[in-house]
């Protein structure tokens, strides 16, 4: 097995969990957040100053390495993370999510999808075989099953055939995927419809995963919606692996995931906001790059450690933003990713501690939801 | 006197000379070369890796802070040192540079220039009086004298007019400022034409300036032309006094300028050829972005010990700026500062063990022009 994953500690009053997560690069504390690296960098990062804020295992895209540099590169170069010099585990999706984000641009059947690039045009071929050769050549510690993504609202029929399809995809991925220093994890399906989230879980658990990725949620329903998903879903998974809530990422919704029993997280969202101005704080967001922080002198969260708020104010920040200065949206990403993982070590430490749901409830009460 | 210049060693087979400059920031080695902080920020990189690279005394434009955020905001912010958390020497230019590049947006008269904002086309006007009360706000070490800047080429009458006016204002200027923790800079006008020059530099030292800038080179004359005037006008400047070259900054023009006796320079060449995807080395340029790089895993230059160099490849910085990720440009921002930086330190330890002029000529041989 090329992972190894041990719960440590099961928190009393609610799902969460404490693990150990093994991988060819080094072990990782879970419950984990995930930074995104879609092309091979965090955006406006250096690995040290993704290592500096807490990171610990990241996640690259197969889409786009694909398209840009191209995965045959990437293994030339002795794989991503000699690439990219991350020395610390990498996970990669499927490129399934980005493919069919594409819209018109993408035609799907049993055996595939057919898509232009969003650089060139060009037209391409995924399929569960390509996925997995892709990021076998890309060389991460985890790699995802390709499965059919649905958009959100959809119909029963249409949930259902895409559920199927993603179960039929991942026996083909299990059979083609050979490398054995990496992991592969399936990803279960079945939209916002019970029974469908129950099949999913059932038939790709016969497939024994190292690891199962919850697929098709945080795409546009109401928060509700997917934590009723979640109470539901994850006690039928596997209770001995890693369970993977896929693009999540805002501080409510890691604790509500945490508290219902996931282990790992990534989300683009907290480095995506960033570059947009906006910042967490302890209180909430807090649009930095508004016109009432010209003359705040004050750190972004006076409450953080990170770098940014040892050393700059709003009013400094907001200029450089103002200005188009890179510095300013580094510092705002620096910030954003330290705030996000120093919450997971928040919530492990309260897991640890017997007081997850009091830190969970204490966090969410001061912390303004938009 | 706001800082003091002590000569430590002069050269014996040319006019270069090392120096100490004391500022109300701490000491710095002359000759040195100033990276530019446009805007409160050298693009791209921290405070901190500006010093990593060997920054040691940075330059920032009076003209773009004014506009943006403006002066009296970075005075409530304690001054620029405090805002940008620069801790280190500043200089700061006057202005005049950056209106007189304004073309058709300015007007000139003995007063002083109204000009328009690049920004958002707003009227402001700039003479000698409110570029000192500006710089004073900002607070830098070093502040320079509102000058007049002409276009190369020139008639010699426009260049004579606008060198008696450069006079003229250096005098309000110098009974304007008075800020005492801050030296204050005349600029030496007079284009190509050397009695003009001669002219500039006797009236200006009158004024006992605390430091002469070399203003109207590097203009888009010929490399030849620039070395003929510094060949005749550095001996006229006071010896005692830091001679300062003012918008010079490649390799070569750098060793043949210290060659001449200039002690200070500062251009945005390094760091704005970086953006563009160019880089240092010692065989000179590289332009990284080409095709012929893709799968180079070799570093930018394998001479270099910058962290860019340490750790990433040439396939790899390619990917990033191809991609348009943030990190690629501040990978070769980083390495072209480390580059002119150690050049400086290269030649200040050239002219200690008195091999100045063999250093100088074994790096041009090697480094080639365009």
């Amino acid at each position: 097995m090329a992972i190894g994953f041990k719960i440590t500690k099961e928190d009393g009053q609610s799902r969460a969990r404490l693990g150990l997560l093994h991988t060819s690069h080094g072990t990782v504390q879970t419950p984990i957040f995930m930074p995104v690296g879609t092309q091979a960098t965090v955006k406006t990062m250096t690995p040290d100053e993704v290592c500096s804020c807490g990171g610990e295992l990241i996640l690259s895209n197969t889409y786009h390495l694909y398209l840009r540099p191209g995965h045959e590169l990437v293994a030339e170069a002795g794989g991503l993370h000699n690439f990219m010099r991350w020395d610390a585990p990498i996970l990669t999706d499927s490129g399934g999510f980005q493919v069919f984000s594409l819209g018109p641009l993408r035609k799907i059947t049993d055996q595939g999808v057919t898509f232009r690039s969003h650089i060139d045009g060009s037209e391409h071929f995924f399929s569960p075989e390509k996925s997995m050769e892709i990021q076998m050549a890309l060389g991460a510690d985890i790699v995802m099953a390709f499965d059919e993504c649905i958009p959100y609202p959809c119909s029963y029929e249409q949930t259902k055939d895409a559920m199927k399809r993603t179960t039929s995809w991942a026996v083909r991925c299990r059979t083609r995927h050979n490398r054995e220093d990496q992991a592969l994890f399936g990803i279960i399906q079945g939209g916002m419809f019970r029974d469908l989230r129950l099949q999913s879980v059932a038939e790709l658990t016969t497939l024994d995963f190292s690891g199962y990725g919850i697929g098709g949620l945080s795409v546009g329903e109401p928060k509700p919606m997917m934590y009723e998903v979640l109470d539901y879903l994850v006690p039928a998974m596997p209770k001995e692996k890693p369970r993977y809530l896929m693009g999540v990422g805002s501080p409510d919704c890691l604790l509500e995931g945490v508290y219902r029993g996931v282990d790992m997280f990534d989300c683009v969202l907290p480095t995506r906001i960033a570059r947009n101005g906006t910042v967490f704080t302890k209180e909430g967001k807090l649009v930095v790059r508004n016109a009432e922080y010209a003359r705040d002198f004050r750190p972004l969260d006076p409450e953080c450690d990170c770098y940014t708020c040892r050393n700059f104010s709003r009013a400094y920040i907001r200029h450089l933003i103002k200005a188009n200065e890179v510095l300013g949206i580094r510092l705002t990403t620096l910030h954003n990713l330290r705030f996000v993982l120093k919450l997971m070590q928040n919530i492990r430490a309260a897991i640890v501690g017997d007081y997850f749901v009091e830190y969970k409830d204490e966090f969410l009460r001061r912390f303004k939801l938009d």
